[in-house]
């Protein structure tokens, strides 16, 4: 099994534009599992804020294999997702290990 | 329970060391697992080097709760092994949440 993490900054500073953002990524994401073959289990959370420099949101995501975390990036409905995500965040960090 | 989640990009180009970076980072953390109170598990993972543009090293800790998050922090341990790790890492990012 294949863990994808990743964290991003968000571009909005208002705490309602970003709960609003949050959960904009998180319906867009959390639909996928049963639509994306081979995606076990998605979750997004977003930063307790209370440790200063934080990032604002994770994403921890579970993948049978490598393949299957391959097929989850090119899936139209995944891309649907992060060209919106694109648009509400400034930074993207990603790490993909063995679980 | 607080998950606690960092990714770092290291500063070593070379496999080799980056393997070694990775082992530091690892034997530094994992060792805490039953030093620091509140500490309940502690993973560092390499990235798996097949996405281009991610970060290369996961660490996903979990905690009993905030305070327990705080200690940890705080802990002249942990405060050891990250001022190590500051000198082997050239980005940090960071997010916590309920798990």
């Amino acid at each position: 099994m294949i863990r994808h993490v990743v964290l991003w900054k968000l571009n909005a500073t208002h705490p309602e534009d970003r709960r609003h953002t949050v959960e904009g990524i998180t319906e867009r994401l959390e639909r996928l599992v049963g639509i994306v073959p081979g995606l076990l289990a998605l979750e997004v959370h977003a930063d307790l804020g209370s440790t200063g420099g934080n990032w604002d949101v994770l994403l921890l995501s579970e993948h049978e294999d490598e393949l299957a975390l391959a097929a989850y990036q090119d899936h139209p409905e995944h891309l649907k997702a992060t060209t919106w995500i694109r648009g509400v965040v400034q930074s993207r960090a990603a790490v993909d290990s063995r679980a």
